[in-house]
């Protein structure tokens, strides 16, 4: 038997995975939730047909979102986290015992249901004794925070879709206001590389330089996701994205993907990503 | 019509690229040989069935493996290019007026021949004076050099197929001796992420080791290789991989992917990558 899911990167590009059994369909509120069990890849989720992650790679993704900003102060004790059902920025941002707070507002419960009874690798924090989760919708929960958290990370769908809502001006201003004086906010901007996907980014990474007076974006490897080449917004109200503390190293936090070399790394992008970023 | 073009990357993953047309099809010597037009990537060549660049994102490949040598010894002379029959590796190497020379091995002078013809952006230098092109095996070639070049660059196929000689002690061995005595030596060492493609990787790497003081690895996104995480090997007598000259940005090089702080980035290697290569 041969059975493949694939996705379309755009019109003229597919990915296809190899896939032992179709673990979970349903269908939310908001959206159509799978998980696949692949023979490369582990178990992965997809929400409307989209690679969300897959058990090989997510620790890349995840480890960016939240390791990045976590080097740069890691006196961080409260962290808004937005979307990010799966869990996996989750157990990351619990990997700091310095972390005293962790809201996550998720639009759909369903995910996170979903995700604890099949993904229990990337959902192992989800029960975290710090964590309290908010099932809304990120844009009008942000609304009503003021001065109130020292990172939040956005951990989105696509710029292009459900998750639109987290890619405005209005959702940014609102972060920018709930954030403290040294805060700090991560987003994903997805990838550079297909044009509908590079409009994409630049749009939101535009709305972002007009809100944050420090802005940056850095990249990584992600196989998993359309072109593998991925992107993140940077944005703080006083750190510079490379003002590493010397502190991270000797937290001793276990890591596959990241390092602080590495981070310095990840904001050094190509030519063209400069050109286009501006 | 619907048209596709489709590599696994391993038994259980495959990328499709929607064509065109097939533009050129024939069996040489020593392999099959096939030009594609597609929709997303511009033209594209392939070798028994393998990617090996479309015109969408060789620039990153090629100035990778030039640009990063160059901008570390802007004084370099004279160049052994093996394989690189596309003409990409020429063309970045022929902006530098400071190249004298240019000697290219390349085992099949078909797929000179057809890139000259159908791949005129990347075949685009291959005219220049400075090149001599001997249509050799090029591990036989390099047993009669010896202090000779300053700079070789091994753009050979992947270390599981045609171009394995290219990633033996043997050849290493013999590249260090027709090295002057500040040479450096790069090539493409495939990618991390696919389990026998690490392996054939480390196997290339653990040879590279034993045979040049100085040793490191770099990386760089190219959606079109599998996983789209490349790896390329730096070896050198004297120079470290980011001893960047100051003269480089003097020399008004133009590029799209390379600039020297993405090189410095570039050697930043994720943790699991680094624990990897030892």
């Amino acid at each position: 038997m041969e059975l493949w899911f694939t996705e379309k990167h755009n019109e003229f590009a597919k990915m296809s995975y190899k896939i032992n059994r179709h673990l979970y369909s349903g269908q939310s509120e908001f959206q159509r939730i799978d998980i696949f069990e692949s023979f490369e890849f582990g178990r992965f989720l997809t929400l409307d047909g989209l690679m969300m992650m897959t058990e090989k790679d997510e620790f890349a993704y995840h480890e960016m979102l939240v390791h990045v900003p976590m080097a740069i102060n890691p006196d961080i004790k409260k962290v808004l986290i937005v979307g990010a059902g799966d869990g996996g920025v989750v157990r990351e941002a619990a990997k700091y015992q310095g972390i005293a707070k962790m809201d996550m507002v998720e639009i759909d419960k369903q995910v996170v249901d979903v995700c604890k009874q099949f993904l229990p690798q990337t959902a192992s924090a989800l029960d975290d004794a710090r964590l309290d989760i908010f099932f809304q919708d990120g844009l009008r929960f942000i609304r009503k925070a003021e001065d109130e958290y020292d990172l939040i990370i956005v951990d989105s769908t696509d710029p292009e879709g459900p998750g639109e809502g987290l890619f405005t001006r209005e959702f940014y201003g609102n972060c920018h206001r709930a954030l403290r004086e040294n805060g700090i906010l991560v987003n994903q901007l997805g990838s550079p590389y297909y044009a509908t996907d590079a409009a994409a980014m630049l749009r939101a990474y535009g709305k972002l330089k007009h809100v944050f007076g420090i802005h940056a974006a850095y990249q990584a490897h992600i196989p998993t996701y359309p072109s593998g080449h991925w992107m993140f917004g940077y944005c703080a109200k006083a750190h510079r994205p490379t003002d590493i503390s010397d502190d991270w190293n000797k937290l001793g936090i276990d890591t596959k993907y990241y390092n602080t070399e590495l981070h310095r790394g990840a904001f050094a992008l190509p030519t063209y990503v400069k050109e286009m970023l501006g």
